[in-house]
């Protein structure tokens, strides 16, 4: 295993160090699953990496879906679909049983521009640890589940984490079928239309504990220098749609002191958003990343903004904290700027912390592993967060190449995207036999 | 004259106050005509005010250039078309003659989303200035001519003061006839197409004097509380476009100290040049008015940001201080976020010192004719800025409300328009007197 310790261990094929207790996962074919899937609905990024777009429930998930779900049968698992499309694939227990499983998964959605890994990594991951156990003739104490839930992304369909949301019971099926898409598309419609509207009711069964694997989609492990991150957590998240009305006007005609720039007016929130997150420090995240001025001319004082502003922490009264911080300066700076400042909000999660058996367990295997472990909250949202609310959970990171994500250029090297599968193979015969949990 | 001194006062008729001596425009014709012409190409605002489109060198443009030289000749002056479609109208002077004439103008092409009175009313008032001459029997020592310029507004074709540029020696013929505009149509093709291709030559004859009437189009002169501009020169400009480029990142997975946010780059240059303003202080203006964030997501770090400083001032060199400080914080900030920004400029150009004669006598007849007077600079551009590279030149602002201009919105009071004819009606006798130059 010591080869497997360092990043420039190639992918790895069996070997007869494999044995029932110290199994590890068939690299090639989790390296050949992934390369499988992202050749359907292909993209091409500017600098000629390959990714992959599957918005949720367009006829190229469809596609995705099922070349999984025949993996998926292939190993004669049970194979069940629920009322929002959740595909979930079962090995039984040692006894039979199909119930409280150990269950891992993520998602096979996309964004537009998405990269190979993102989500797809966890499915084939937990596919290939159940084929492992197959080949290698291991039962498990509990049975063993691996899912996809649907519109992880949100990149079709509001909100983002809609299948693991709804598999939860954080919102009624009903609902989720009358959400329509950017496209004017609706869920119910389209689950319909692609074949995957399922018997199976939601919230749906609850398991023995989950674990999914992802990349950071961050750049912190690579940057710090550790291999494998055991996630303690997802940040919260707050964000805020801020809509700046001023007064337009001529740039050359008009005295400063009569000025009620709404670009002005973004722009200054934008840098206090910084400042606020440089005194509040780290793991505290604050990002404007749209601004919409209007005119938007070279010589016309801005009329109006909109803006987004989003703020990020692990601990939810540091986030409460930010907002009112961050309410009170723009009340300040829309009385001294003379501008209306109006305020809606787009998302807002409460801070989700994992399970700390999980994630003491994570730490531990990946580190009995040979690797270098970092304990990290995910900045990102992650379908795990939903299931955290009906079973122990946590999460096993990997790293993300420079932290670039939804984007074809996406990387995390093959001998870590087979250390992830190996990881979680370890930590869910170990959840399976219920010394942990 | 004295009730014209109050802005209370309406439009006026001639009345038996009018003598040889102290001639005054009829106000009711000139707003007639102010009227007509804003109903070319008409456009109606959000708050339903009128305003007028016609784009230089359109079929709307003609239609208003047609109307406006119907005028003209109705009033049997000498009417000629110069190379670049300027419309030159001369009455001659008392011995007949048509050369060095004392010469009033502006433009009638307009923004998009033009108002009624932006450049139509120096035009109508010179015409207004003449037919009150025609109408007393007032003859004159040297010639009057009134002047419409093409391509003031630069709206479609570039640069702006295209026409009086041209005419002052600034820009070839040639150079001005391949000018390609937002549509692809050229300058050259498009003069010929509308029957505005005239014979006269540029650069044009030399006029003893210019003097241009314009609404101010800022507030300066409302919220200072006086009636009439002298306008003592044009602002220097510079524009620059800058283009960030940082590193698209994660919003919620990337840590601040890992950042190389385009977005912020863009606002913390938006808050250096209000800064950087308020430093230099009045009447240095400094403005973003454009910025274009890429990808602009809630949830993304921008890759790029597209933007513009627009810098103002009537003094070269704090001109250029200006631009030398912020280049210097561009190279700062650049190194301090690890972002690389280019720079290009968009337009350039040199304050512009009007006359000081001119400008004594505008704040002289302003005053006499019981006005309060500010002497400013203007921040706009204007074509009495081209006319002053040949002969002594100033200009004459009426107040604009709220400083509301490019939009069917902008306002004059009727008996504000009406002084401003006045005004320039008494400045120009007394130049064609030779008492002042």
């Amino acid at each position: 295993m010591t080869a497997m310790a360092s990043p420039s261990a190639g992918p790895r094929a069996p070997t007869d160090s494999n044995t029932a207790d110290r199994p590890a996962v068939d690299g090639r074919r989790l390296l050949r699953r992934l390369e499988e899937l992202a050749a359907v609905g292909p993209i091409t990024g500017a600098d000629g990496s390959r990714g992959s777009a599957r918005l949720a429930l367009t006829d190229a998930d469809r596609d995705g879906r099922d070349l999984v779900v025949t993996w998926m049968r292939d190993l004669a698992l049970s194979v069940s679909i629920d009322a929002i499309g959740n595909v979930i694939a079962t090995r039984p227990a040692r006894d039979g049983s199909l119930t409280s499983p150990v269950m891992t998964g993520s998602h096979i959605d996309t964004v537009r521009t998405g990269g190979r890994f993102d989500g797809n990594l966890g499915v084939l991951a937990g596919i290939e640890v159940i084929e492992t156990l197959i080949e290698r003739g291991i039962e498990t104490t509990r049975p063993f589940a691996v899912a996809f839930f649907t519109n992880e992304e949100g990149a079709r369909f509001s909100p983002d984490m809609l299948g693991s949301l709804v598999y939860a019971g954080g919102m009624t099926i009903e609902e989720a079928y009358d959400i329509v898409g950017i496209d004017g598309a609706r869920v119910g419609d389209e689950l319909a239309r692609i074949g995957y509207l399922g018997a199976q009711p939601c919230p749906g069964p609850v398991p023995h504990a989950f674990v999914e694997l992802h990349i950071e989609q961050g750049p912190v492990l690579e940057l710090e220098g550790f291999r494998i991150g055991a996630v303690t957590g997802v940040q919260g998240i707050s964000w805020t749609e801020l809509t700046i009305t001023g007064q337009s006007n001529h740039a050359g005609t008009t005295p400063m002191r009569f000025r009620h720039d709404a670009g002005y007016v973004a722009a200054r929130i934008a840098t206090f958003v910084r400042e606020l997150a440089t005194e509040i420090g780290h793991p505290h995240v604050g990002t404007v990343g749209k601004i919409d001025l209007h005119p938007n001319l070279v010589n016309v004082v801005a009329a109006t903004a909109v803006m987004t502003v989003d703020l990020r922490n692990t601990d939810e009264a540091v986030l409460q904290e930010s907002e009112r911080r961050l309410h009170a300066f723009l009340d300040e700076l829309s009385a001294a700027e003379g501008v209306t400042i109006s305020k809606r909000t787009l998302a807002r999660f409460e801070p989700v912390i994992f399970d700390d058996r999980v994630i003491d367990l994570v730490e531990k295997t990946a580190s009995d592993l040979g690797n270098t472990v970092m304990r990290l909250p995910s900045g990102a949202g992650h379908d795990a967060q939903m299931m955290a609310r009906l079973c122990p959970t946590a999460m096993i990171f990997t790293q993300s190449h420079l932290g670039i994500s939804h984007n074809p250029a996406e990387h995390t090297d093959d001998a870590d995207l087979v250390m992830g599968a190996d990881v979680l193979l370890r930590v869910m015969l170990e959840l399976s036999e219920g010394t942990v949990i």
